[in-house]
């Protein structure tokens, strides 16, 4: 048996134009970071990952790149408990892009999982086929996705080289129904997510509503993180009954949600209340959550993705699945994911369009393979991820880095720099 | 992409030899049946697995090895499918061989159990790699067993041809301090497991304290197959608490389990009330058990059983794992996917030793590979399994499945041809 052990680690911050997004807690920076990782083998082969990269969390997984050299791709389990000795202790917070939104209780998980992804492809690359096939195998050729509604400035204010955005302003439902028929018209998207939590409940259900209207076919979700009353919650579940296939996250808290869940027929789906495995045990028991969404990033890559889907089938609940701001390397882990899991029947999150808002350099990956048509991308069907880095894009995207000036993710603090007595909107209304 | 695909299917009923073993149910007949599946590809490589050989079980494997050549290995979920599509509705009673003790609602996972065993063998195989590492890798060298106690008479009634075993009856402690003590000192068990159910809880309580005496240092289990009513559970778990590390399956079902769980400390473990993944959230729910047993062939195969310590993991129960009377293609499996679940910090059950109980072939894999050392089975380190069919010995077990007359497991009526008037002691006392 040759062991094809990973030989150098290379871990590359870069930057991309983000436009001026809002939520609860504040408004998208200009610019996102991403981290974008390579297991080089001695054979020669690359194996990728792509991470958030907040410095806290660059930090750690530095931390564990410097140790890595000399690992076999195929031992994930010993992968684990490499990346919780190198944290030990100093978990908390997990250092990761949530805009301040969320933390969870212990990093290894978040730091673990572009490790492992980037180990599977590898092991995938080595056996050439497709990441999906070391989950079982790719159940549907092409995932869909929803497009990812969102309230937005016109452009960002200040001195930025990434200005006003082709998106326009959204600020109204009937923005909000531009942005969605340019979204649908441009990416073929089959259902639609409004992120909310920015205007008071009753503007984001009638922006729901002008959705409804405008594609009467069309699934629909509002997520407001938090933003709401349980009591806010139940009232606007009742509004928007028949008319969202679920509310994410209305409320916070798992107590919270469970009061919402208990009096309303609207599923209620989560990224808040159950971001990790500790989680899963109090909101089964509280009856909290009708749908979880998987977040390979966050959850510890593609196998323990495939738990939480085996854990969600097994209570029964629904899956979907979370996006951050994100670029091709964890597209295609995230469509190798859910081709892979069969109870994954909601169209997955992304915030990929978002991407195309400049005119620069936007991505790292060599173009083709992760097309959207019909707000699908075809499952890639070459070895591993089956997704190349294009050097040139990665060093104009580091550089991008170096330059911004951003370091971590920080909604809040950038939108007070333009609403100076702004306060986070969560339970606010 | 060269896909190696499943070229033919070969599926060979054996029989072997087995100790007439008492239990709850009855006694195991004088021939235990296994069935050993080979799946061989057009590029010569054989992935094996092994199951029960219940003639209704036999069937099932049967239909759907009739439909499996051309099917990719590394496709487990397409696989899972075309089990579920070729036994349609008529699921309903495994079939499979658990002595009349248990039934399942579905034998999809049961069916699907060999086939996706032996399609982690092909596709281990093919990558030069052990089949734990398809599982993350192993987290353990060698995994330990416990030593499996049994009452038993001293030789099968009747004219069969394997007669008086060299362990000898077992009937009262004394002569199960006798066998714990053969067994320790022939395989180096470092736990033992009383199969119990079979004299009123006295006398089994009585056993286990003879063995505490006798073995001061090892930890205990008793398994009486849910023969007793929750009250004697409780009665008997305040007096064996601090002596045995668990009580398997006192009481039948969730809700009486839940009762005794509710009133001790001792952690009850179970193979009985939750055998398939419809029974976790339930039992959750009550609060039922403490430790599950985990058999890759009742949960479907590897990567459910690698799914269902996720599940335990997440939900704070402990793990183990159950036997039935096996050969070496389930034990190579079992070692496999124990060495590659980090929480199943149990020492394994198995039935192994009770097959050297005559001086006959009793296995069909070639020996060396999975010698016991102090109780325990070093890893197997080759491609696959690690294990290889011994053609001759596979002949040998199959002429003895075609002359033996045994078609089903039936422990009961074995036992009435002895004892007439014998009826189950289920819940008994």
């Amino acid at each position: 048996m040759t062991i094809n052990r990973i030989s150098r680690v290379v871990l590359t911050p870069v930057a991309f134009a983000d436009p001026p997004l809002l939520n609860v807690v504040g408004v998208h920076q200009p610019w996102a970071l991403r981290a974008i990782l390579e297991l080089h083998t001695d054979s020669g082969l690359v194996g990728l990952g792509e991470t958030y990269a907040d410095e806290t969390h660059l930090a750690r997984l530095e931390a564990v790149a410097d140790v890595l050299p000399g690992h076999d791709p195929y031992d994930t389990h010993g992968l684990y408990r490499l990346v919780a000795d190198v944290l030990g202790k100093e978990t908390g917070g997990a250092g990761a892009s949530f805009g301040g939104m969320l933390d969870v209780d212990s990093a290894v998980d978040t730091v673990y999982s572009p490790f492992e992804v980037a180990c599977l492809d590898l092991v995938a690359r080595e056996a050439d086929r497709p990441v999906s096939d070391l989950l079982g195998g790719a159940v549907r050729d092409r995932v869909p996705f929803s497009g990812y509604l969102f309230y937005k400035w016109a452009g960002h204010p200040g001195s930025t080289d990434n200005g006003p955005d082709e998106w326009g302003e959204a600020l109204n439902p009937d923005q909000i129904v531009a942005q969605a028929k340019r979204m649908v018209d441009g990416w073929g998207f089959g259902s639609l997510k409004l992120k909310g939590g920015v205007f008071p409940p009753e503007e984001e259900c009638a922006a729901i509503e002008a959705l409804r209207t405008a594609f009467p076919g069309l699934p629909l979700r509002l997520d407001p993180n938090g933003a709401w009353t349980p009591e806010t919650s139940i009232r606007v579940a009742e509004r928007l009954a028949g008319v969202v296939e679920y509310l994410e996250d209305p409320t916070p808290g798992i107590d919270a949600m469970a009061r919402v869940a208990a009096s309303t027929d609207v599923p209620l789906a989560t990224n808040m209340c159950v971001i990790a495995f500790e989680h899963l045990a109090p909101a089964v028991a509280a009856d909290a959550v009708q749908i979880v969404l998987s977040d390979h990033h966050l959850w510890g890559g593609l196998r323990r993705s495939a738990l939480l889907a085996g854990i969600t089938e097994t209570f029964g609940m629904g899956l979907s699945m979370h996006s951050n701001s994100h670029l091709g390397v964890s597209l295609a882990a995230m469509v190798h994911l859910a081709a892979a899991t069969p109870n994954l029947t909601y169209a997955c999150d992304t915030h990929y369009p978002w991407k195309t808002c400049s005119g620069m350099a936007q991505d790292v990956v060599r173009p083709g393979v992760l097309d959207f048509t019909d707000g699908s991308v075809a499952v890639p069907t070459g070895p591993g991820l089956g997704v190349e880095l294009d050097r040139d894009l990665l060093g104009e995207l580091h550089e991008r880095y170096l330059s911004c000036g951003v370091r971590r993710r920080e909604d809040t603090v950038y939108m007070r720099s333009v609403v100076p007595d702004f306060t986070p909107n969560t339970a606010r209304w």
